[in-house]
């Protein structure tokens, strides 16, 4: 029988899975490397995957890798990536190497929209947009059936979509008033002490906050379910900022199906959900799409990194292809 | 010989041309029939061209069209056309029996990026975006060489990004804070109205604007170019507004280049160009493309409409095709 390797490269875990061209058939779930060169985690991959998988590798037919960005779409590499202290990633080349396969690399939000379109809710669509709300905001973004990559492999980084040209928020690019400096999780607790400053509240959280340099989104998030007031001013200010950049993908891309991912979103979506798509289409020009969170939970990039390697995209083959 | 006739359906003026496959040959610009039933535009495009180019008719290989919108692209109609006193504008179908070839409608700015791309600055590039900045604010755009369609033949609809989530300002659609609020040129008088009473401005321009409701976006031009004050602020804040609205546009889809037209801009350039494009890389996360003015001046949709014709992009043909 023939197996893909799918692999899922984070900032904290990298997930690894054995699959079928259907589903994984085992996983495993390790820390992401911190230290090394720019090998290291191509070597941890193959490592891993020889301690953990040794019966498959002889049989796997393909890899495909949903990695953190920004990458160098061309040369399959991690450039600088985001809370990672690597200067280079690379993926393409050693991973080749090693597994003596085809080896897809792509976004993460990108591998995920192939994903849901493979696999998932976007099956029976030709327009899909998956969007991650989470330490960043971004997407992947399939139109009239064809995965979006354009020159530099960037045609989907709608979290740098400009929804207030009036604000100096900056954003971690150094741009300002972007979506993902109001809504990436990385920015949250950020955005929760400009707000108190702003409006002169006094709260549990402002106090956790400046005790904490260390809080996260997730503490921000606790605080607001726990009807603390500034908690509430600031996911009423992500609802109202992501309401903003959705109707913004939906009127730039026109999708029928629009997923929703990403940690942030996953772990909050019973007080977000609602927010966020109620009266979207006051904003919308074109009909409404279907709106749906993620169906494969913490496994959607798996999931894309399957799709990348048993279904690679021709749009992808044609840039990264031998 | 072979012919192509190309069509481009504007509120106020519909330009037709005979063209080789190539090159305009011979073209006419008519006043756009204002009264009528959904037919009526066919009719006097088929009217047009017996009258006025009565030798090539038995030679016309196919027809193409650049509309005004918005379309439903399935049945090549225009839909509640802006500014014009129609419900609907039958094309496709009626154009079909009319010539008896293959007939393609597009909306103009998408027929504009088909043409840039057959006959213009863009025949080098494989990811490009053409923006207009007219009476309203459109793209067309090509990504990885597909030309963008979307669920509805919406994947441009850029106007309605939303630069200003806390915007009270109402766009033509409903929605509040769109790019288009700000910079459609129908929308420019009246923003330059609410500036002169946020601002308490007394100008010469206010006292134009009041006295004369139906005044356009070249007066409001013309007072600033006089360095009206209130003049001068508005086009600020056009300024400002279209930058943020072409960084989104940058990062959402990756071109290798940008060509601007439409009458707001292409009348303005000189005072426009490089407010707009100056700085613009501190807002875009992916490297910069070419930004430059369409060398077709007036005749981009004519070019968009004989690309579409002679070269029928592979994803409208599937929509539309027979």
């Amino acid at each position: 029988m023939k197996y893909y390797l799918a692999v899922d490269l984070g900032a904290s875990k990298t997930r690894i899975a054995v699959c079928s061209k259907d589903t994984i058939v085992e996983k495993t779930v390790e820390i992401t490397p911190k230290q090394g060169d720019e090998y290291t985690i191509a070597r941890f991959i193959w490592e891993t995957v020889r301690k953990r998988f040794p019966t498959y590798i002889e049989n796997i037919e393909a890899v495909g890798v949903a990695s953190i960005g920004p990458l160098d779409i061309k040369k399959g590499i991690a450039v600088n990536p985001t809370n990672l202290p690597f200067k280079e990633i690379k993926l393409l080349e050693p991973l080749t190497t090693y597994f003596g396969t085809r080896v897809l690399v792509a976004n993460d939000a990108v591998a995920a929209a192939w994903g849901e379109k493979n696999y998932g809710l976007g099956k029976p669509f030709k327009n899909i947009v998956y969007l991650t709300l989470s330490t960043g905001v971004g997407a992947g973004v399939i139109v009239d059936n064809h995965l979006l990559i354009g020159k530099e492999g960037n045609a989907h980084e709608v979290g740098h979509i400009i929804i207030d040209f009036n604000s100096e928020l900056e954003c971690g690019c150094g741009g300002r008033g972007h979506w993902e400096a109001f809504a990436g999780g990385i920015n949250i607790p950020r955005v929760a002490k400009l707000l108190a400053s702003k409006h002169k509240i006094s709260s549990e959280l402002f106090e956790f906050l400046l005790k904490h340099p260390e809080a996260t989104a997730k503490d921000v998030f606790e605080y607001c379910r726990r009807g603390d007031r500034l908690g509430m001013l600031v996911v009423d200010l992500y609802v109202k900022a992501s309401r903003a950049g959705i109707a913004s993908i939906i009127n730039t891309y026109d999708p029928e199906l629009l997923v929703l991912g990403g940690g942030v979103f996953l772990n909050n979506q019973d007080i977000l959900f609602e927010k966020i798509v109620s009266g979207l289409e006051n904003d919308v020009v074109t009909s409404m799409p279907v709106i749906k969170p993620t169906a494969f939970g913490d496994d959607v990039g798996l999931y894309g990194a399957l799709a990348l390697a048993a279904n690679p995209p021709r749009e992808l083959l044609e840039v990264q292809g031998v």
